[in-house]
């Protein structure tokens, strides 16, 4: 694999880039080779087709590829402006199918942001918020046909989304073919969304990681969401949710799709009820099927759909400790009760996947009756309404809608592996995609860990992307600093599972760091962690000294105990520059002598 | 269970205990009734046998009552001072059983505070930091005789020590007594500390936790230290290990254990190491021997001894991608090669054994060639020293010494079940002590989080303590702040096992909290959370307003998005009154019309 750098190391504020210290290394070719982490790309079949990767130059000489999903932000050779937008990288790709066309589109309504019909001037207030970037027309498929990744791939084509996240993966582009092809995997990509950088959701792949942002009770402005979602990509989140759900979130949502590298997902419930003031009842499938329209032609890439929530289901939750936990189970339970009819979401749900298909916009089957408590986990209520999803998997199927399902939640360590199982065999392997789940419900404040612990085992286990928890889970709304700890705690939770899986590949990471840290190259140690900045404040607090930083011993115990200095004498005196089988020979001799002398313990030796 | 509360609600500055804010409600008995948390005891069969516990009172009017670790400090009708040291809780017990007598004792010299021989004057220097409470002799076992807990259970006693045990995991004093008979559970009581509030370590019981201290490279002082221990215990730490490696060792050890309401460990080579100037090659085993009776007299309640890393398994470490990583494992190693005479430790253990048995002093037999990367994981290294810790637990038991057995380590999660499985069938079911494990080498400074995952998982399979990892691992040493969150961090990892495994009354804790979370009280939810204090301060954040204590949703979701108050909408207009029974039958009604009407999905049906 042949790696382009970008040309100056990159070196934005308060990100990984930062870590991207400038050395005097000098690399292979004998030129001039700063030390740090720079973006490079792997070039593809064509052109436009250019991969991104984070490459880490150690100070030995050697280079270690990561996977890479910050976007252009990282990249010091572009030029990012979020009232422009990102580059439209697909766009030639999507036209150039030739199975979508532009259309007039919905006309945008001041209710769309939440504003009162009574009060179109409201409209006017926001105007300034209103995205500034290039006009464009929404997309669809021609004559409503399915113009899907799925419908590619089952004809048997690999599109140049296909090859990208192959290039990403680091497999065959036919293998990510044929696990699309299966409903193993699912590539998220609206046609409206062209700015996104491919990405792939299945078990055969790295475990993937989602990161909600979404302004609720109006706390957060456009710019911090569109901040946080930049924030997360930059720790490593693989797609980003906007739960918004306060006003502007039309407005609010633009400017996060045309600013996004990462899919979007949403979950349309959210908008439509604030449509109807937050009145579940006067919710009607008119207004929800505008509401999916009108997201679809703004470039969401998947949507939560809780079309699994039946009326008979809801009584089923009655003996719970904690009820329903889902806003959007919530919503639909009540209002099934309130008509007493069957839920509009799975009555539609044919004509819900023809709408989809023509976008492009994966279902993500939503889990409305998940357990919220581990007093609920896998019980009546959860599976009854996984066994409806896995009929509406089918379906989706049928109509060439790309799938996953979501799963918990709240579950106890030994009911885990049960979730998964079930899932795969009654979904047909489509990717789970999982909150957690939190192994205890007693960790308020520190949830991000409690669910961090289930998370990573059932990824190891099968789950293709897992959703994070913040800090603030149960408590209020993520700020900074909690998006960014949500993340790296998922970051560790997919990779100790790819690990686990034996993922080809994953293992490079952990060997790199390990070699760095037993051969005290801390500025190679920094580099190559999950987050730099925090690795490199964390060592300085005891030891900011700059030849501590290539000292042979750190301040956990000092220069007399390092175990691994010790470990290094031990090899440096007994085999000084003998390669590790001499060493293992002469020891070995060595140790023969003593298991002659009779290897008995108690046994005086001769000195 | 009868529990008596200490006089006045605890509040004792950034403790837990802060949480403990007095409220109105009045209890069963119609006495006013504070809400929050006490100290309080439950009594044993005599009347210096009174076990504390943590109760919760809800505003409910009912109770939580929940294992306690923080000691006296948190009982404000106790007035502490660690000039003093604790109250002597066991020494009744101690000399009830005749058969252990007091002795003159070694004289400390200036080198066991890490003095030079030829400064004798340092030690005047540092006699301000001297422990100025009661002094005492030592005592140890007449005749050199076992005054072990294993002893004793062997014999078929039930010490007040067992019985306390037995009150704290709320099962029979028997239980207790065969576990420990068994070897597959210690009771750390060293008959010099009597200040310990017994406790039990053992898969049969609730998982324990350790936290290690120790100023290292002279960062902290003794002051420091002590606060670190009591700040330790006060989040849920069931054992500290001091591994205290600078200036004054035996002065700062004596302070932590005369002020320590838990089991204390060491790691003696250290000091051993220290007395030679740090030459590993100058160590003998009557420096050693001498250290490890230092620290018996002052009470140290469990060794960390690796006698298990032989000359012939040092050359297996060659080919590692992290050598040794253990400090003792290392000094060890390199002593044996220095010498290429067998290990010390190995040679006189079963002297070593007859010392411990007369003091109570519990093994921890360290795992000294521990994988310190994912890369060596479950390796012929690690395997080789267990099976020789198989055959030191069957020769310490033959001397009555309470023994468990030290795991790894870096171990990614496929491969951690296979090193408590082997543990088990090897070293006969002893107690399992593992260090995290970390189930990935990629996130200095997120250590406790990437081990934390390992610790639960191994935790669920059998393993009896964990000890703790904190976000400075690999990076520095850690200071209050990362203590406690690793405290925190590894008792969820330990709760989470307790669930796992079924352990009764373990999931009491997170009924009670998720029953405060769907009712919304959140100030019991607060006050039963594992870290109250912060819980307060996540959901203050965002609504800090009082009513918002009472309010029946949270700035997660606002109002109208509040699942859980939908989900009891629900229930309150679909039952009024009723009881979930009544519910569940009228709800089922309801949707077996839906059922009678077809039950079908694209049938309409009738208002």
């Amino acid at each position: 694999m042949t790696v382009q750098d970008a040309h100056t190391p990159a070196s934005e504020s308060d990100s990984p880039s930062e870590s991207g210290k400038p050395g005097g290394a000098v690399d292979q070719n004998g030129t001039e080779r700063s030390i740090g982490w720079h973006k490079g790309y792997v070039q593809g079949s064509r052109p436009d087709l250019q991969v991104p990767v984070r490459q880490v130059h150690l100070t030995n000489g050697k280079d270690v590829t990561l996977y890479d999903t910050s976007g252009p932000y990282t990249d010091p050779s572009i030029e990012t402006d979020v009232r422009r937008g990102l580059a439209p990288l697909r766009e030639n790709w999507i036209i150039g199918r030739g199975d979508t066309e532009e259309y007039a589109g919905r006309p945008v309504r001041p209710e769309d942001d939440g504003l009162k019909h009574t009060s179109p001037r409201g409209g006017l207030r926001n105007l300034d918020a209103v995205f500034p970037g290039r006009p464009r027309q929404p997309r669809r498929g021609r004559d409503g046909q399915a113009v899907t990744q799925l419908a590619y791939a089952r004809r048997g084509d690999i599109t140049p989304e296909m090859e990208y996240v192959a290039i990403r993966e680091n497999v065959a582009p036919e293998v990510v073919r044929d696990e699309i092809a299966a409903g193993r995997a699912v590539l998220p990509a609206n046609v409206n969304h062209p700015e996104i950088e491919p990405m792939i959701i299945g078990k055969r792949f790295l475990v993937k990681v989602n990161a909600n942002i979404g302004n609720s009770a109006v706390t957060s402005s456009i710019e911090e969401e569109v901040d946080k979602m930049t924030w997360a990509t930059k720790w490593g989140a693989d797609t980003v949710m906007d739960l918004s759900t306060g006003r502007n979130i039309h407005t609010t949502r633009e400017w996060v799709l045309r600013n996004s590298p990462v899919p979007i997902g949403t979950v349309p419930l959210y908008q439509a009820l604030e449509k109807v003031d937050g009145k579940a009842e006067e919710l009607t499938w008119d207004i929800y099927k505008d509401t999916v329209i009108e997201q679809a032609e703004q470039g969401v890439d998947y949507m939560t759909v809780h079309a699994g929530v039946l009326l008979r289901y809801v009584p089923l939750t009655a003996r719970r400790k904690t009820g329903i936990v889902s806003r959007g189970g919530s919503i639909m339970a009540a209002w099934c009760l309130a008509h007493h009819k069957e839920s509009f979401l799975y009555e539609n749900f044919e004509e819900l996947c023809d709408i989809l298909a023509s976008y492009d916009v994966t279902y993500s089957l939503g889990d409305g009756l998940r357990p919220g408590s581990i007093a609920d986990a896998n019980d009546e209520a959860q599976f009854a309404e996984l066994r409806t999803l896995g009929e509406l998997n089918t379906i989706a199927k049928r109509h060439n809608v790309q799938t996953m399902i979501e799963g918990p939640g709240h579950v106890p360590m030994h009911k885990i592996k049960e979730n998964i199982d079930l899932q795969q065999e009654i979904c047909e392997e489509a990717p789970f995609y999982t909150l957690g789940p939190l192994t205890t419900d007693v960790a308020p404040a520190y949830d991000h860990i409690t669910s961090g612990i289930g998370a990573a085992m059932i990824a190891w286990w099968g789950t293709a992307m897992l959703c994070y928890v913040t800090p603030k889970e149960h408590l209020g709304l993520p700020d900074r600093d909690d998006v960014k700890t949500g993340v790296i705690t998922y970051k560790i939770a997919a990779h100790a599972a790819d690990l686990a899986k034996g993922h080809p590949g994953a293992q490079e990471w952990d060997d790199a760091l390990s070699d760095a840290r037993f051969e005290f190259r801390w500025e190679d140690q920094f580099n190559l962690a999950l987050d730099p900045d925090t690795a490199r404040a964390f060592h300085d607090e005891t030891l900011p000294a700059e030849p501590a930083k290539t000292a042979h011993f750190c301040s956990m115990c000092g220069p007399k105990f390092c175990s691994m200095k010790i470990s290094q004498d031990i090899r440096r005196q007994h085999g000084g520059d003998l390669v590790p089988e001499e060493i293992e020979a002469g020891m070995a001799e060595k140790s023969k002598e003593f298991a002659a002398a009779g290897n008995r313990v108690y046994l005086p030796l001769a000195e």
